[in-house]
């Protein structure tokens, strides 16, 4: 495609230069907002071109370190580039690079780990500081300078308002029939001017097609050529389709109960192989009609919409494998009718998570038996990758789900402990928790029979035993039987852990 | 007052009977759902006659208890009567009665603590069984049968709308003139028939003032004349009025960065001594046509109302001293105008409070150096009272504060401490933290910036060397730098002050 078939507006043509040009613009110490979303519409090529120029001033003994700011991960063309030479001082408000974490739990990368439906209304109140930069992955520019969104939309709306300067990156590798996916909502405001969100079903359009930005804000666009992250998918392993399998069975008898109409809730559904094997289960499923309110649109829900058994998708980013992306290009048509992608102010809401009803899916590393979840830190110390949304969906959804195998590293581990070594989700969020092993009910149930049913539905046979001597103890204990614990006790498993290699 | 002037409706004069005959309907084994909220507006004899029932049942050898489901916390004569005569088998969603606490924590009866934004919703979808019954104090009942809610609102329209059967207390104690005080939203329903809530301005109408419920329902009216708990305040101590102090300096400030207007944003306040200092401390302070969304309405906010600070309210209860609950009395015209009481679903409702922008102020337990917050649990296993409705404003507000003195116990114990022993809210959810000894604001930081920002403002000097060693040694240990923790020592304060009384 031809730089005047992206870039229709002739003002921003004259602004065209190359990555390592506009690199130069962002000076050392910015606040710099980017575009990206679980590895979707980031910039590819600004990043590693800053990263190079870093590299250069760190040679002259100059400190030259930025502070990003983002939608959620990114690739290893953003956060990998720029963690590799230490060129990030602060880090929001979630990430899942190998070697920014590595920097994180190193003391290198300060990591701010944030709700996503909070990041707007926070940067907008100047929670923050000030956002000097944004850097922004378009698909193109209309001939009067609207800007058309790219594979996710994130934050993108939020920086391109709050930054002084924007840079764009028009990925000419990205569809151009992405054109009229997107709903851009303009009409959030701070207090105590916010208005009712006019939405009540996941497909509903109430913006824009368009990021609005003022040209004269725009400093720089660098065109690209170059895929998403697009990282492939394991096949459903035995533990994920067990874990899908208890779940269907679940909302079967849910619906059966009447607690759940028959095309079920909007699904939200999170990142990963467990969640893609339940999307599978529910494409094989009894249920019809779905439809979806979510962040991301993984393979499993590509397909899903592909056979028809879930009608319409929100999400704000897309998350999918080379071969699940090829299908959405060729057949983008057919997907703009049936997904609409938002800013994750919108897509994240609790107004109108709790207004739709979403059925809340989540991974996590690890429950406690009273229901307590973990999602981001191991050992209570190191941060795995961040709460992303789920904080956004398990409070504010009708039903709250979260998933994982029971145990991790070859079986030394058990995801059942006796306290978390990290809050993330605490016993008033937590409904269902789910392993291979079984699913755990909890709804209607206090602390005691939460154990109890959680021990000998969701634990690894192995572990139980010593689990059930854990509550039994500390039932026996007498230090309080509303949450029994034996505090020298509680974090032992994870100590253990550490000592010797084995909970 | 006449029983005629209060139960104007013939129809239901007729199912006049004593507490005594009324108490009699209840069987054992029942889900019952009663009216009350921080101690307002609760049954006064009904309960009580019920507790004798009950005791007399056990004379017999038969095994008699029931579920009582209520707004939040009521008093004596309900939850106190019932937990002696060991009547209650579960109990939600919040309590602060000490009999009830003794019984909780001694294991002899179930709790669920609950956000109470979420009650009126589960037990409409099921998750807590069938609610049999409701028993509902009002202030009377209208010509065509319309009651008229009482001092509180708390669940009562779900409990009505939800039970097969339904009792009422008539209580000629409560000021007639709240008739017309209150909003009984009408319009929400289960997904996937939501719609929007349309409330822009904490003192908007639009429901009905009565609460609704079918005369065929209603199988007993109990005549009373009793006030409600209406407990004393403490005039406010040095560290009320310190924490106060701080945190109005600190809205100044943010008036000054323009982060806040004027006029502030609406307020929500805890129940207690601290939330009347702040209440005193801002009825004395710069900020005029101020507004409250919030749970419950306290002596200082009705303080707030007459001196003309505070321009409306809205709440779902009042809590009042005997001083107070007679100026209310002697003045309703006056706070009519002023004060709106809704059903908890709209007052916690997590769209309406992110969408006012709603500054939330609420009491704690402890906190740990990275602003995790527990509001329960003592040492881990002994519930205090329950979360209510603090997780509803701190997740969905515009800004969160926790505040508490600094030490507890005669200063034994410290309330800040390595790890909290029990989580309510996380770090995501805790924006400021205040004791007596200053105010953190812990917008935009990461973890180990939060502990250091914690422990030099908010902690006891005492306590401070201790802290600052933990953390430093938790740095050194090199187990994770994101939130540096040592598993073998972070929950040792309490496992110190349980063995040898101090921290």
């Amino acid at each position: 495609m031809s730089t005047e078939s992206r870039i229709r507006c002739p003002k921003l043509r004259q602004r065209i230069m190359s990555a390592r040009d506009a690199a130069a613009l962002i000076p050392s110490g910015v606040n710099v907002g980017m575009s990206g979303f679980t590895g979707a519409g980031y910039p590819k090529a600004v990043p590693g071109a800053l990263a190079e120029h870093i590299r250069a001033a760190q040679a002259r003994d100059e400190n030259f370190r930025i502070s990003v700011w983002t939608g959620a991960s990114t690739a290893p063309e953003l956060d990998g580039a720029l963690a590799e030479v230490n060129g990030i001082q602060m880090r929001l408000p979630y990430q899942s690079d190998p070697l920014c974490r590595q920097k994180i739990n190193d003391g290198h990368m300060e990591y701010m780990d944030i709700h996503l439906s909070h990041v707007a209304q926070h940067a907008w109140s100047g929670f923050y500081g000030k956002l000097d930069i944004a850097v922004i992955e378009v698909v193109g520019v209309t001939e009067d300078g609207r800007l058309i969104p790219s594979s996710s939309v994130g934050n993108n709306k939020t920086w391109i308002d709050q930054a002084d300067k924007v840079i764009l990156e028009v990925n000419h590798g990205q569809s151009a029939g992405l054109e009229g996916m997107h709903d851009i909502y303009y009409g959030t405001a701070l207090p105590p001017r916010r208005k009712p969100i006019p939405l009540t079903r996941p497909e509903e359009r109430f913006g824009e097609k368009y990021l609005i930005c003022p040209p004269e804000k725009i400093i720089a666009v660098v065109e690209t050529n170059a895929p998403d992250r697009n990282s492939r998918f394991s096949p459903p392993d035995e533990n994920s389709q067990r874990i899908a399998n208890h779940l269907l069975d679940f909302f079967s008898r849910e619906v059966e109960a009447k607690r759940l109409p028959p095309e079920l809730l909007p699904l939200q559904s999170g990142v990963g192989n467990i969640a893609n094997a339940v999307m599978a289960g529910l494409n094989e499923g009894p249920f019809n009609n779905m439809t979806a309110f979510t962040e991301v649109l993984q393979d499993g829900m590509l397909a899903m919409l592909k056979s028809g058994k879930l009608a319409k998708a929100s999400a704000t980013a897309f998350s999918l494998s080379p071969e699940a992306n090829e299908e959405l290009a060729n057949n983008i048509d057919f997907y703009r009718d049936r997904i609409v992608l938002r800013s994750q102010e919108i897509s994240n809401h609790p107004e109108v998570i709790r207004r739709l009803g979403v059925i809340a899916l989540n991974g996590m590393i690890e429950a406690d038996i009273y229901g307590n979840v973990n999602s981001t830190h191991v050992m209570a110390s190191r941060i795995m990758n961040g709460i992303g949304g789920s904080g956004d969906f398990a409070r504010n959804g009708y039903l709250s789900v979260f998933m994982t195998p029971s145990t991790a590293k070859g079986g030394t581990i058990s995801t059942i402990v006796p306290m978390v070594s990290h809050v993330d989700h605490t016993e008033h969020d937590v409904q269902i928790v789910v392993t291979e092993q079984g699913l755990a009910d909890l709804r209607g149930l206090p602390p005691r029979q939460r154990a109890l049913n959680i021990i000998e539905n969701c634990a690894h046979p192995d572990f139980r035993p010593q689990l059930r001597d854990y509550f039994e103890r500390a039932c026996n204990s007498k230090r309080g039987m509303h949450t029994p614990h034996l505090l020298n006790e509680a974090l032992s498993w994870h100590h253990r852990y550490e000592a010797f290699g084995q909970m």
